[in-house]
């Protein structure tokens, strides 16, 4: 019975689709407003296609020779022959996410400028309906993709083992698995390399313009002004939308594998793929209470953004039940419904993870208005302040999953049988993304209403307009922040349900493989230490290439103003294309060696200290990279926050002392949130899905 | 023969007692100098003075409580009588190394500023014999600590036992363990409360004093000046030296505790006793290398120091191997030789990380450099290279840790016998540490410079004396920076060993507990999610900390530069006092919650996550603790010096933009250097050696 339900995972598919089609319709039935501003527009869509057209032909490239290792590699024997179809499928559904994301949300940016000289509301039903177009592409993708694959497998490649199901589950997750690494490699590359440009861009943009010339924000006398916008679609839109898509289907395929182990077989299997398709109705029907009066509120918005999230929430706690309950076939085996514990733990998680993350960074909680103190005397003591509030607000987060975990294993019957409580973890990953749809629907909104307001600048709408644009921004900013700790605390769910698979993928492997991953193994500790290691490593380069191609773009800005004449007059334009270009070709060098690093680390790691290395590195990278990114994107949101918060009036406001040393407070945390933050939770992931593509590579090799 | 052998201990200890006092003797013989000099000198001492006064009567109170919860304990039977004695005499030595060091530092600035006042060498001299008085007393009270406890227990306590040796060796090394826990709980009060008080006076004096005022460093009209002062000693003196002290016994016991295990019994626990005694003459004869004939030049002056360093390190690898061959009676048993290869593998690591430590850190190299060139675009992109530098460094270190303990282990034999490759790397944190007496010294011998510097400046002494007392300073900023690589690089190797060690405690404990240290099962993988956020959180609090404690300087500065007429002028004297004492005042506050951090979690972790989750936890907090202490330390280091390579003419020099944005990094870097990374090193062997004093506690109410 249990087998046609899984029939229910591509029709779920086809329903985010179509959903998003209509609202990809609704949002380009608005107009885009004046001459100007369609001009602008055009400009920003054109540099962002001509970034991602650059950026997908240097990953194309990547993927070719992948593609060619990966074949090799099976030809020998190592991995399916599926294998390197199965990474380059993922990796394209991965940049196809981020690729629609990002063309629907540069469509949508004059569209909402538009529509908030109309109303507020009307902005505010563009902008959202812009960001939905990307949360249910991004699952419906998803889910495509994982029909795709485990039709195939199960009813093709492996229609052959249809007799000893345990097998077939096992050899198809196995199989699957795989086609998680082509996501995570893309995913890096597009965060990676997207938020170096955003940041490059916006860091140049702010220490030319609004620092040396006087210039305000978004004038359309900076020349890097059209990058700085082109980046927020890059990477906070395309990134983002790869890094959860990444997440999403990693968090299912780990569950798939962790399935077979606890001996639940296709039922077990079926159970992750079941929750995101029950999670996908869910997120459609939550998008339906989204709606508000024609009060203009900013309290009034936020609540009718939480309320769709938690009508979906409400949906899949009442849904999930029946779905564990049968395909878990609980009249027989009652303990298994305890499965059911572990989605809520997961859910609730998240949702606490989002409350503490926005109680850290936002202006309305203490924390921010102290660190706003701090400016009172000067820039150090609000850089320390930062970061100090930045490492205290990891306590919470780690308690958080560290309980999710426990709560998880032990519900799931880790006490009797430590395969189903490991299970039980890989559930409350996919418990916490299960919302995904409509979460990153009002995450992806953000970077819209902020491209909204930058419209709005460039063509001088009048001052109310962006005034709304403003306060669509300001909420973009809060539901940002929720959506950060979302990603960052799904992926380290994720990441330790994909440890736990690589651990099932060396059994399946090697059946008789002595593992010793006692942490007082030597090469577990070494592991442990180079693991802890690497996201400081992958942050300085990631930072350090924020900061070279910055001071590129501050070079072309001060060319640009001394060798362009009425530039500054604002009777000549600048010349916006190079600044793109500029951003363009510095993310692409820079990404280059913290993703090689994402990929390589393991493969070294493996051959040197073997597969209890590895799997010492993997859980030493997680926790590290999950504290190091919590961290990051605090202080980042914070410095940034705090800024704000000053310049709406407190400490002297605007051009005061205390505003400036804020201001380089939010310099400093700009790389911090938009590029190295962000970044780890991808690495973590990845580092799992290239130990687990390449176990048989490790297991032949290694010197241990 | 081996047991007579160990006679030599005491011996070394003496020895090395013995020399510090001559040291002594010859440092008083000189002069003091000047009245001004005098008095000056008499403030610094007076408040240095009067800072131990007070911390240790509140750390006097904590040691009672833990005297009275110890003696519960044992009363019901979860330690042995002797734990809380052992307790107490840990923290009485580790606080005593601090007292005399600080004392002689405190007598030896305005000698050295003298001195230099005649020639940079006897400048030089002075300085260096101070240091070393504090590098012997460390090493000579730590083998006295030794002696005692060891033979105490030998023949007193455990006499009765002498039929069963292994048996025997096993319990004395339990209860010796525990004197650990007292030296830790001192050493991290020392360090924390110090650095709270040297940097809150530093950064407090900076912003008012520089910044605001804009008279120059050590002006003696900044009435935080002698708070400054002082600060160097209680900090980088007195902190510095209780947290060797830790470092040296703790490696020591946790190597006699993993001897049993290892089953070499009674020699294999003479080795790291032999190893420091034998590391204490060969100090002491580096010493004698410390000259130079009267060229001033500064690579000659660091090519004199370093020749001592190297003529130890040369004795040591000689005389090593004579004590392992005889000890663990190689004649016999040839294969374990290999434990030799532990101990230069150790001495090893120590100079590596010290020599990657400087190249990250000084100006003299391009990492440094480039960071001074990113002052050119402001404050934010410094503050970003400094950070992005100081985790980039962190690569070297963690790969030379790595490769220590793997060469430790399997040459010590750990391929065929796991305890025996345990063994060795306790072995190497030993030999690391076994040239501690002339490391410390011309480590502890930078203070002093600096102090002789601040007295030059206020008393008016000619400009050439400033510039040589400039020279000694440099000098020590130079082997500081060593000597912070290598406490970090042993603080890593012992507490690994302490966790060993922990695990052996509770196999004496409880025979049959089942150990499940798998990286996979939930409760060490949470513990290793609290542990690798524990230094985050502990570095939160000493910065916060810190900012607190300099913002009380800011508001009194500027209260006496308000209110008492004719300061700024130079005609009416500053109140010193009063900072120093506000200063005093908030470090002991400030350290409280920090320290408290350290003793509770593992006792909370214990108690919800059980053994397995303790160990976890000590794992994620070394790794973690390893990577964020090199990262603060290096990222600190290399700003002070990219100031100061400003300040020496590049990009403008003093007053230029590019040099307030350094003094940004500058500042944001002390309490990065100075009390957080530093502090980290302690907590990461405090965890630890709490865990192993309360594991009898744990064993017995734990949830798990």
């Amino acid at each position: 019975m249990v087998e046609k339900f899984v029939l229910f995972v591509p029709v779920g598919s086809m329903l985010a689709l179509i959903f998003a089609f209509f609202q990809a319709k609704k949002v380009l039935g608005f107009s885009e407003g004046s001459d100007r501003m369609r001009k602008i527009s055009a400009s920003i869509r054109q540099g962002a296609n001509a970034y991602l057209r650059r950026q997908y032909t240097g990953i194309g490239l990547f993927f070719v020779v992948m593609f060619v290792v990966l074949g090799i590699m099976a030809f020998y024997g190592f991995l399916t022959p599926f294998v390197p179809f199965a990474f380059i499928m993922g990796g394209f559904f991965s940049g196809l996410s981020g690729f629609i994301g990002m063309k629907i949300a540069t469509a949508a940016n004059a569209r909402t400028a538009q529509a908030s000289s109309e109303s507020l509301n009307r902005g505010l039903r563009v902008a959202f309906s812009a960001g939905s177009v990307m949360g249910f592409t991004v699952i419906g993708l998803g889910l495509l993709n994982l029909s795709i694959c485990f039709f195939l497998l199960k009813y093709v490649f492996y229609a052959g083992l249809a007799g000893d199901e345990a097998k077939q589950i096992s050899e198809i997750s196995s199989a699957m698995l795989t086609f998680g690494m082509g996501a995570s490699s893309m995913a890096l590359f597009a965060r990676v390399g997207g938020g170096i440009f955003t940041k490059a861009a916006d860091v140049g943009a702010d220490l030319v313009g609004k620092v040396e010339a006087g210039i305000p924000e978004d004038d359309p006398r900076n020349p890097a002004v059209i990058a700085d916008n082109v980046g927020d679609n890059v990477g906070d839109v395309a990134g983002m939308g790869a890094d959860l898509y990444e997440s999403y289907v990693g968090s299912i395929v780990a569950t798939i594998a962790l399935a077979v182990s606890a001996g639940y077989n296709f039922g077990g299997a079926a159970v992750p793929m079941l929750m995101a398709a029950v999670g996908t109705l869910a997120s459609i029907a939550g998008t339906f209470f989204v709606r508000c009066g024609e009060k203009t509120d900013q309290k009034v918005l936020l609540g009718a953004l939480r309320k769709g999230t938690y009508v979906s929430s409400a949906l899949i706690i009442i849904a999930a039940f029946p779905v564990i309950y049968y395909s878990l076939d609980c009249a027989r085996y009652p303990e298994r419904i305890g499965v059911y514990a572990a989605v809520l733990s997961g859910l609730l998680a998240g949702v606490l993870i989002g409350f503490f993350t926005e109680y850290f960074t936002s202006a309305t909680y203490k924390p921010t208005q102290e660190l706003s103190d701090a400016s009172l005397t000067g820039p150090a003591t609000i850089i320390i302040g930062g970061i100090s509030l930045g490492m205290f607000s990891t306590l919470l987060p780690v308690i958080i999953v560290g309980v999710s975990v426990l709560v998880s294993f032990f519900a799931s019957g880790g006490a009797a049988d430590f395969a189903r409580g490991l299970y039980g973890v890989g559930i409350s990953a996919v418990g916490m993304l299960s919302t995904l749809g409509i979460t990153l629907a009002t995450d992806a909104y953000g970077p819209v209403a902020d491209n909204a307001g930058g419209i709005a600048e460039m063509s001088h709408l009048p001052a109310e307009v962006r005034e709304r644009t403003d306060a669509l921004d300001s909420l973009g900013n809060t539901t940002a922040a929720t959506g950060k700790g979302f990603a960052i605390g799904s992926a380290a769910l994720t990441a330790l349900a994909l440890i736990l698979a690589y651990i099932d993928e060396i059994k399946l492997k090697s059946p008789g493989f002595a593992f010793d991953l006692s942490i007082i193994n030597p090469p577990v500790l070494i592991g442990l230490f180079v693991g802890t290691m690497l996201p400081f490593l992958f942050s300085s380069m990631t930072m350090k290439g924020v900061g070279r191609a910055a001071q590129n773009i501050v070079r072309e800005v001060r060319r640009q103003f001394r060798e362009i004449p009425g530039l500054m007059e604002g009777t000549a334009d600048a010349d916006y294309a190079a600044c793109v270009d500029i951003c363009t070709k510095g993310a692409q060098k820079e990404m280059i060696a913290p993703a090689l690093t994402g990929i390589v680390s393991p493969i070294v790691v493996g051959l040197l200290l073997g597969v209890n290395g590895v799997a010492g590195m993997l859980a030493g990278a997680t926790a590290s990279g999950f504290v190091l990114a919590v961290m990051m994107a605090n202080a980042g949101g914070a410095w940034d926050n705090a800024k704000k918060y000053i310049e709406s009036g407190s400490h002297g406001g605007k051009g005061s002392d205390p505003h400036k040393a804020a201001v380089v407070g939010d310099t400093v945390g700009d790389p911090f949130k938009d590029t190295s933050g962000p970044s780890i939770n991808i690495l973590i992931k990845l580092l799992s899905m290239v130990s687990i593509v390449f176990a048989g590579l490790i297991l032949r090799f290694s010197l241990f």
